[in-house]
């Protein structure tokens, strides 16, 4: 259903990559267009509660089809989702993860990453999302 | 895995005269390198709703290897963490959860506290996390 | 509610000693009478999936005020109360929870063990029970 | 806190090799001696509801340090563990999920598989765990 396991593999080894650039340990995430797990690859030490965080990230971007941070804009108090949080069994809203496109441009899948900065996190994911969309 | 039963009980023993001392009733809970409870006792006519915080207090000052509170300023409206309580089954983000380090400042678990102030939560906290640091 | 920290840590150390004697290691929970947790302390080494399992013996045996293995008599493939087990968040019904009554006979909490064999998990739990009974 | 990432990454590997031999379509799931899982790959077209499955059998595996089948022979209808599965969120106790050791015979994680009869998600479980017991 939509992304392959190479592809979802070629994800976590380019997220991967960009980890040990930036010196970041992290938990990486691949669903596909089911939302459900397809690979998944936590680094070691880190941290221990960013492995939930990173899938339901990947869930998350793929549930609504658009980054993460983008639906935390709208969950604000005030917001017209405040508090989507609690649904799903659990959102993730803010940075780092993204839906995955082939290159067709159809959603095959997201990748959430967890386990730094938001700002890395979201880096990271970037770099596995590319890896699929660009092949 | 991290933390002996030895040292969990002096991390609760610690905390609990600590209780005393200030004249209040407290939850306490102390969680292995894995999260996983390792000892716990809840002091007479101590809250019970809060016996579920005290644990995730710990577990969450594991997950993240921080103090419960630190987690809890990026983790409000606008912050960078806004909502991730909704993960891991429950994240408690405000004072009472600090990690425990051994002699050599390796992580090897986490101790929370919860019954009172947080302020209160806090104090019983450290003084449990000392009682194994300074062994 | 029913048992005091001083009981339930007592019946800890009891049960603790008696493990050490048998040379097994324990997960050991004590509830009060409204079936929550008041101590806890797991052995080192000793099996990660029996926390759970202890902390559910206990309540079990407070929730029906019997031995947890009178109650999966009646629980199994043609019994009156088949699969009893999925109830209440999770049951366990073979031995190693039993109720703690004080010296007048009231029930004030239960005591669940779990690590080893059922007959050395149940007398454990014995130990446990004892030391608070003859108090 | 245990097994490494390359470590459950050749496990990964071995495994889904061997399944690609047997032609079956698996799920195969690492996690570390934490209980947490570390790394896992869905093979295209795996029966969905046997992620979760992989994912339990490594959990259960390491739960208890001994093969998932073994514990099931416990726990049916008039034996020792019946229902244990309700227990830790959900076991799974039949064939598929194994403790994977180091060198040294420490037990570092667990390896689960899902996907096909459990006499080949045992296969291919056992072909995941010598990739690391022999490194």
């Amino acid at each position: 259903m939509g992304i392959t396991l190479e592809q979802a593999q070629a994800a976590i080894q380019a997220a991967h990559q960009k980890s040990l650039e930036l010196g970041v340990k992290m938990n990486i995430a691949v669903v596909d267009a089911g939302a459900n797990l397809v690979a998944f690859a936590r680094m070691d030490d880190a941290w221990l509660g960013s492995l939930d965080i990173s899938i339901k990230k990947a869930k998350t971007a793929r549930f609504f089809d658009m980054p993460t941070g983008d639906l935390g804009k709208a969950s604000q108090p005030g917001g017209s989702l405040f508090n989507i949080e609690v649904s799903n069994g659990g959102l993730i809203t803010f940075p780092g993860g993204l839906p995955i496109t082939d290159s067709t441009g159809r959603v095959v899948g997201a990748i959430g990453v967890s386990g730094d900065s938001v700002e890395n996190d979201h880096t990271v994911a970037e770099a596995g999302r590319v890896a699929v969309a660009d092949r």
